[in-house]
């Protein structure tokens, strides 16, 4: 197996290096080839994603990314020629991420709701294509545009994958999460796919929400969600939310899936590079090791990855809540628990 | 003064009456026209909002709106004919949506954070222009749009009209959410605004946040936001989740507003039209009621809107949190208290 490795910028960096400690504790003698893709080369060369990395980078069976973003860098510019082109040049058209409340863990809601749901955001299309452009730019006339584009190979296909998540689950429930009533286009054209898939899965029980709506239910009874389907943008909004009732950011996990297997897919942990506190031992590593668990199962390890969240769940169990351990001492925690497992 | 009443459809109806009931306890003699717009007229009649209808309304002082959209009609055909052309037409760029924790209220967050904060949602253009199509429909190859439309003329009177509010508020913050680092376009008019504008209100201290940031602070750190400007359908999805922090979309009020008063602004509880318990006395008044509120301040009565925040205040300071009283009773309570002080 070989991996490519990406650490990226700020806590990237230090999270990836926890990461990879796992990695090894786990299934040790993984080949890996690390690139130094984010704000520092392109501080110093200028390059973003050169087209001999990202050919290079297709060899590999999977990618382990940290965190893209600096400071340094005008906003907006690694995450779109960095982050996004590799979900897009990769064809990672499942963006999994996966909601779980594990024991011990504090969420910022009353009553400890029972949370396990996982969504399948779409990520090569809807909002986050570019299209669209500027008018007069920077004048009283001026008009932005921003085009949403979505095709009916695109939505069917990340539609059909979560439905077969959906029918291997035990509660066997799919909730398509849109925004119908305003976006009639795209919202028909969601919604008349799910129609159509959802009879080559009769189990499985379809609901519709309203983005909107969403924000409600995720506050007051998230326990109604099991798989989520939705696009890219409802989809990076909602799985924000989901991370913070979950415990936080710094444990979600994201997998972005190419289940066509004709690019390597790409696994990183939900958060940002979080320049503050990069390079302090102060972040948690915890969803970059989750996310390597995603990347085993992915790669047809489902043992060594259920070891990891074996091992991460008692671990959370574990943790003092104002004394989580910094970024290695968690890393080595968990390298360890999993090693002699 | 004389008021356009659109009911509308489902609880719409119920939570009206009463916010009716309010308005005559503390400013009585308000000549009152109703227009029974919505699901019924449309199954009767097949019309959604005559041209003679709209030419009537814009001649009244204000519009007070209860609640759109019945299962008897297509999704999102009421909310986009009748709900958002009301909005388009009467150019109602600010749509208003306060977001308070009152004393007494169950919140779904732990620990009781500070809450108030007030969204200025762009109300006239972004996602919600309906522009865009879908080509080759219900095939395989389709492709379908929406088209953002966003224009420094509609960007900068939504920000300014927030800037002069955060002047006006003790913490003098004002956020804006988009999502600069994806939709370079829109959210590049959206930053070049802010910070024009900016220039002119120096004591106002300005922020930024991603959209799915402010999904995580809301939960954690709500007492971070004073005022927050973003565009229609950010604006939708962030003022859901304040609702729901802040005891429910039964209390969350809003106001569409056309600052310039070249046609009427409508006044309208956040909450929809909740088919399932319509005309059962279930629903909540408050949010409606308090929508008069944010009618009589615009309309200059400061003093009128003062006393039912108040009495609305007290009001929940006592209610048992199981038993808040039916929708009647609730009015009953909110007018007899607002008469008498
Ligand atoms: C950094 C940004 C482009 C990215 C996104 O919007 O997809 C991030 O928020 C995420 O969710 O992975
Ligand atoms: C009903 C719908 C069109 C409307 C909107 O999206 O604006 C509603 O959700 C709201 O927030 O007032």
């Amino acid at each position: 197996m070989k991996l490519g490795v990406i650490p990226g910028d700020g806590i990237g960096i230090d999270v990836t290096a926890e990461a990879l400690r796992v990695l090894d504790a786990v299934v040790p003698g993984v080949e890996k080839i690390e690139y130094d893709l984010g704000a520092a080369r392109y501080r110093r060369t200028g390059e973003i994603l050169p087209d001999s990395v990202l050919h290079e980078v297709r060899g590999h069976d999977a990618i382990l990314l940290g965190a893209i973003g600096d400071p340094s860098v005008p906003p907006g510019v690694l995450e779109r020629d960095l982050l996004l082109r590799l979900r897009f040049e990769l064809d990672h058209y499942v963006n999994l991420r996966p909601a779980k409340l594990y024991p011990g863990v504090a969420t910022p809601l009353t009553g400890r709701p029972e949370i396990d749901f996982i969504v399948y955001r779409e990520g090569t299309e809807g909002p986050y294509t570019g299209n669209g452009g500027t008018l007069r730019r920077g004048t009283p006339n001026e008009v932005a545009t921003e085009v949403s584009v979505n095709t009916a190979f695109g939505v069917e296909r990340v539609v059909r994958a979560a439905f077969e998540r959906a029918q291997s689950r035990p509660r066997k429930r799919l909730t398509l999460v849109h925004k119908t009533n305003v976006l009639k286009h795209a919202g028909g054209l969601w919604q008349r796919i799910v129609d159509a898939v959802s009879s080559e899965f009769p189990e499985v029980t379809v609901d519709y929400n309203h983005v909107d709506a969403v924000m409600i239910h995720l506050v007051t009874q998230p326990e109604r969600y099991d798989v989520i389907v939705t696009d890219n943008l409802f989809g990076d909004i909602v799985t924000d939310l989901a991370g913070a009732i979950c415990g936080g950011i710094g444990l979600a996990a994201s997998a972005n899936i190419n289940p066509d297997r004709t690019a390597p897919s790409m696994f990183e942990p939900v958060h940002g590079s979080a320049p503050d506190i990069a390079g302090q031992d102060k972040a948690d590593p915890t969803a970059a090791v989750l996310s390597v668990a995603l990347m085993l199962e992915h790669l047809g390890d489902a043992e060594a990855a259920a070891k990891i969240e074996t091992v991460v769940r008692e671990d959370l169990a574990r943790r003092e809540p104002e004394k989580p351990g910094g970024t290695r001492e968690i890393g080595e925690r968990l390298a360890e628990a999993a090693a002699t497992r």
